[in-house]
């Protein structure tokens, strides 16, 4: 899988994209991402990637031009499956839109800034409008590393041991049951008996019991769906 | 306002709390951000800060112990308003929440990573638990990076342009609407007429008009709660 982020602050995404998880999947060679700083595809001297919103509100907003230069070149040089913008008012990030981005080839990923970007912009290049959540951040670039790392680790061979992103919460819309570590008395404080038991399928009942309960009382909105 | 984060991955925050708006917001003394590494607190000589699961599930769990010493000496030191654990079935994230904690003195943000940490911490230590949205990701690391964005922007004084904040999406449960910026042709694609006009009651009422037509047609939710 190739991705490529298009962004006015490329320095926000240097240590995130370049560690733990992402790093070994660029490293083995599952995925490729690259970070292209849209002040290089201006056109006037200044490098202006903004300029006051029409209407005279406050802020400003993310011209067309270095989006439309960057996208097009992107686009002479292979097809893309999509080109998504990230904005607190698109649809909300989920699981299921994880796994489903994770089968594309080649994704285009644009990041907001500033007050937002020219709305002429998400009407002629993006196809996706995703959010990962009803909050306002500065821009972007956070939550499209989000949507990176919960699309990549999904990717066949990138993480270690498959079977436990199965038993992660959400994929069989349970949140996951407790665990714990040695030691298995720390101040007093006490591990489940029946997880030092050794009995597996007690075991396996108490994990389905407490996800079961878990999600009851956190989230009862995922059993209803 | 000061934040500490304990994380096991420290590298992955570098850039995204030394950029833009947090850089600003810290340079500014409007707020402070420790980044405390877990492997910093061990007291083993391999500095180990995960183990295997009691029950024999796969994935590793992080230890109570370097958690438990780095929190301790933290709490010796002042007073928190809350221990917040990032954690995929915490209470999910949203603008009142932001609002609120934005008003907090000091803050404890604990990083999950790998299959989870050991339940007794949540038991114990944690006071609130934040989801940032219904997907996984590999570590809480970014989703702390999320909710201190979206927190710290909100201090009086951060973001130069207050109104500009006012008017984001969520803030007043409506869709922000679209924005333009110049030119108001590009390749036949027009700005809307009444942004041009000068007309200031006329632009308001569009605005307001556009922020609930996108309402309705995206996120009606927002407009039943």
């Amino acid at each position: 899988m190739r991705i490529d982020i298009l962004t006015v602050m490329p320095e926000i995404l240097e240590s995130p994209l370049n560690c733990s998880i992402l790093k070994r999947a660029q490293d083995k060679g599952l995925a490729e991402i690259h970070v292209h700083n849209l002040r290089d595809y201006t056109e006037d001297k200044h490098r202006k990637v903004d300029d006051y919103p029409f209407g005279g509100e406050a802020g400003m907003v993310m011209k067309i031009q270095p989006v439309d230069a960057c996208i097009s070149r992107l686009m002479n040089e292979r097809e893309y499956d999509d080109v998504i913008f990230m904005t607190p008012d698109g649809a909300t990030f989920d699981q299921p839109m994880a796994n489903s981005l994770s089968m594309a080839e080649n994704l285009i990923i644009l990041c907001g800034h500033y007050k937002g970007i020219d709305y002429r912009i998400r009407e002629h290049f993006v196809t996706k409008e995703i959010s990962i959540g009803d909050y306002v951040l500065t821009g972007g670039e956070l939550p499209a590393a989000c949507v990176v790392d919960a699309v990549v680790r999904l990717i066949p061979g990138v993480i270690g041991d498959e079977q436990s992103a199965l038993s992660d919460s959400f994929q069989d819309r349970l949140l996951a049951p407790p665990v714990y570590t040695r030691p298995a008395d720390y101040k007093g404080w006490k591990v489940p008996e029946v997880l030092l038991s050794g009995h597996e399928a007690k075991i396996m009942q108490w994990r389905l019991d407490q996800a079961m309960e878990r999600t009851r009382r956190l989230r009862p909105d995922l059993l209803d769906e």
